[in-house]
């Protein structure tokens, strides 16, 4: 007796789930949402996907998101030519970039190494970040400083030291971004890690 | 110093904000998954929202969705004239149905009665109701009985009151989908109006 869903919903819905995050009851719920929203907010959404398809690429020297082959960051001459913080999303670049205390450059990992989900170091930019750092010393050049920022996660943290052993030949100091207690957090409810980490990187209180 | 997101990517992810449930952060994720998966993955999503658009319409009869005048349950003639199940949604007929139990006809009434927001009977498929109902009285073929199966909320409740009060007149009876414990739920759990209305709608064991 049940009616099937009509195609255009049925294959909506499918696409909607296909998303990272998104369960399917979200699915529906966007997809009813969209059957009843203005029409103009549904032909946006579908015309903004394809743009972001036909209108971005990733930079070419650092792989940030960008709508030219260097991204803003790499055609900044403003930006501190020594430094370079190595991240894994280009929503890290923005996060890190919006605080204003780095100005030097960016290279984005797209990933970290996760052998439980079959990612090793081909399939991220590692290659490209070590022949990076290689040309920088082989012009005379070499980056001051390489600051790890990949997250504080497990695949984050492998990632982290597989990248330390490798740059500090070409390097002259490879940083580790500091793991510790978030500012507002609160030490009764932090884990035992983030604790021993806070412990670990304590500093003298100037 | 903090650089701009490049326009696309901050369309797309304004757009995705946009839709209910997705904050900020969620918008960002889903932008930055569609950037770098397949590319047909995201032009198939832009397809599928611009077929929903272009093929889906509600029905005439009972605005349920549909690819034709009359949906697919209305044009089904082995169902039972004389039952109407209304409902708020479009998923809910769809979860109705799914259950095999009920095989009359539904009413959608997009949405229900909610003063707070600013939605009065007039904002929903009500008036419809009423004169589907009217007419199938006037042509000898009254309604048997109205199953009345909005949301167990505040709206719904109040929108089944509303519409148990207008229909009773031209309709064989009118009745309420029951309120009680989930199959598999925990009494001592279940809030205390859940479990005032288990009381209420208790039934001789047969």
């Amino acid at each position: 007796m049940s009616t099937p869903l009509i195609e255009p919903v049925a294959r909506l819905i499918e696409s909607f789930g296909r998303l990272p995050g998104i369960g399917p009851k979200t699915a529906q719920r966007l997809t009813y949402h969209l059957l009843r929203a203005p029409d103009a907010e549904a032909r946006s959404l579908a015309s903004a996907l394809v743009a972001v398809r036909d209108q971005v690429v990733f930079c070419e020297r650092c792989f940030n998101i960008s709508d030219q082959p260097l991204c803003a960051i790499c055609r900044d001459p403003g930006r501190d030519e020594g430094r370079l913080c190595v991240v894994e999303e280009p929503l890290d670049v923005l996060a890190l970039d919006r605080t204003g205390e780095f100005k030097g450059r960016y290279h984005v990992l797209h990933g970290a190494i996760s052998p439980i989900d079959g990612i090793g170091p081909e399939r991220l930019r590692i290659r490209e970040l070590l022949s990076r750092a290689d040309q920088a010393g082989r012009e005379g050049r070499p980056f001051e400083e390489i600051i790890l920022a990949t997250n504080p996660t497990l695949e984050g943290e492998a990632t982290a030291m597989y990248l330390a052993e490798r740059l500090e030949s070409s390097v002259g100091v490879v940083t580790r971004i500091a793991r510790g207690l978030p500012v507002g957090g609160d030490l009764e409810y932090a884990d035992e890690v983030t604790l021993i980490r806070a412990l670990q990187g304590r500093r003298a209180v100037e």
